[in-house]
């Protein structure tokens, strides 16, 4: 018997869930946090460097994998795992959000999306269908429903959005043929509860190993997104994982965990990385800042990342300011950590069932203006 | 008693040697290649990649370093080891060669040189006591004498400047002041082996813990550069290291073991791998090649190296296509694999009288057109 994609939910506290996702790559201990290696690659992480920070399950983005180097290629290759030497599980989103956000000239209609490559001008069409079949070709443990982004505030086309994520859903489920991928279904509805509820309900009717929440932070408020979370999270069955999607600040993982989700995933610890911003548990430090040419101190006092363990925030200014690239190096181990880290201690916190406690202490602790560089570009 | 600054010899074959250089941060076996850290960071590669490769000796840059962040700012923070976190042995250069290769509106006297920054235009002064200073500030192991370096075929600018450079040994050793580092000499004097044996004697009459041949690797053939070695070679000390400056394709350092030469350094590696190409024993490979695409060996068949144990040529490809920084991660690791390990191979031959053959053996594999990307550009 395949023991693959079964959660067994393992402790709660209060909403909060601590459990254990079975694939074909080995177990997830949720929550977790999962790095995203847009191109399969972590931007400026090495693989090693992934095992050291105890990374368990690593994205991939099925829009930027098709168009170079192509899925065929990498089927060829003997699929994502081996091309970029990732042992764990690995997740592919559907490319819908990209061709959303990154993609010109779309074209949408009832059976798919044509769109022109952000790269060459080329035209392409993405139906759920051909989603499926690129993310078979690309052999990730978690595949992704096609389903269409919409803006948060414009409820007319978010309902029609939701219903095509619907209809999607379903095709995408007749088209799959791989037993050993696991596909989860997307919630959508925007900011608007009653869709939200619509859009779990028939998600959670079609009984797939796992259920994604889609179109957050996407320009919401906080508020709206914990409003959408608590919508849904009644609906949601217990045994299927919930995964909170492009999600990844550190308070954003604490209010998620206390509203029933088990994985996020986000651009922003290695985006930041590269603009030169270091992520703490209560602040964001723009390391170029004239304020660290002589501060000794790592860049988050107890910290125990390999950037901290070693590197001065003097080293790590001198690096960003000559644009060495150890600079992003360093900046990326710990802002991955930092979030690795933090889904540990909810965990952590489920099983002692102390969740409650853990977040009013962590949360009262944020500093405000935490907003990403970049939240509408979601390019990496 | 301070053992530090010994070199004990342990073999030979032939010219070749086979020593031990102890240094107040542990013994450097040479033959050795030492990696280039320009502004205390070797390109792209994290410290613990670089104790993972074996290296022993890393070089940094004066002048860079004098520019930014100041060797001021390195001392207050504990100097350059604990500053850029590497436990082992260091070398800095003079800033000579950078004055006269990257700086501009240069006007050289008998007492130093005035020069513009190519940061920001900004104007400075080195002379041989300043030069000693900022090293000692920087605080590597192994200090470099200031020297003034000609174009290789100019004779009469070449004699002056050797002379120059003669008399700045001198005063280097006399502004000298802590006992933990060691000042080498540099021998100069071009393609010209009256010069270079004038040049070595005269070095070599000042007793200092170890000897550099500079003004090689800089638009001379490898026959003026052999011609070179082999002036200086049996009038240099045997129990001084000699440091051959700036060379390290893989058959320089064959060629110069073969000459007497115990430590090399060189950006090649480093740079070679953010221009896309992989270094191997016999030829050059440039990944962004399309005969790549589909290429499932490693970069060198029967490499050790980290990267070559995991990752195709297809994958980097892929990531140097897209300037994915990973690609010049692994290419970075390879190329310092390689010569890493072939200067451990010389050292074996040498320790096993076999130098000859073993060196007859590489060099008869050597593909032509191995010619620097960018040879006389040594900003790194």
């Amino acid at each position: 018997m395949n023991n693959s994609f079964t959660f067994q939910l393992q402790a709660r506290s209060g909403r909060g869930r601590a459990g254990v996702f079975q694939t074909p790559h080995g177990p997830l201990q949720t929550p977790i946090f999962a790095p995203v290696g847009t191109l399969a690659t972590v931007k400026g992480i090495h693989p090693a460097q992934l095992t050291e920070l105890g990374a368990s399950l690593v994205l991939a983005n099925t829009y930027h994998l098709y168009l170079r180097p192509s899925d065929t290629l990498i089927a060829e290759m003997g699929g994502l795992h081996k091309f970029m030497q990732w042992p764990g599980p690995m997740l592919t989103d559907s490319g819908g959000f990209q061709v959303f956000s990154l993609a010109s000239s779309r074209k949408i209609d009832d059976e798919g999306v044509t769109f022109k490559s952000h790269i060459d001008g080329s035209m392409h069409r993405f139906t759920p269908e051909k989603s499926v079949q690129i993310q078979e070709n690309l052999g990730a443990d978690i595949i992704m429903a096609f389903d269409e982004c919409a803006t948060p505030y414009d409820r007319a086309y978010i309902e029609k959005a939701m219903e095509r994520t619907h209809a999607w859903v379903v095709r995408c489920q007749q088209a799959k043929t791989r037993s050993d991928q696991a596909l989860f279904g997307i919630v959508q509805g925007g900011i608007y509860s009653d869709l939200r509820k619509r859009s779990a309900e028939f998600i959670a009717s079609l009984d797939l190993p796992g259920i994604a929440i889609g179109g957050l932070s996407v320009g919401e408020t906080k508020a709206e997104m914990n409003q959408a979370l608590e919508a849904v999270d009644p609906i949601l069955p217990d045994d299927k994982p919930r995964y909170l999607m492009g999600v990844g600040m550190p308070q954003d993982l604490v209010n998620g965990v206390l509203r029933g989700v088990d994985i996020f995933d986000c651009v922003l610890p290695t985006r930041l990385a590269r603009h030169n911003a270091a992520m703490t548990r209560t602040a964001r430090l723009n390391l170029v800042n004239a304020m660290y040419t002589r501060d000794e101190r790592p860049i988050e006092e107890g910290c125990t990342c390999s950037t901290c363990q070693h590197f001065t925030r003097a080293y790590i200014r001198h690096l960003v300011v000559c644009k060495e690239i150890l600079g992003a190096i360093l900046l990326s181990i710990h802002n991955l950590h930092i979030l690795l880290q933090i889904t540990r201690e909810l965990r952590q916190a489920v099983l002692e069932d102390r969740l409650q406690a853990y977040a009013d202490d962590f949360l009262s602790k944020v500093q405000p203006d935490q907003d990403p560089l970049v939240s509408e570009d979601r390019r990496d």
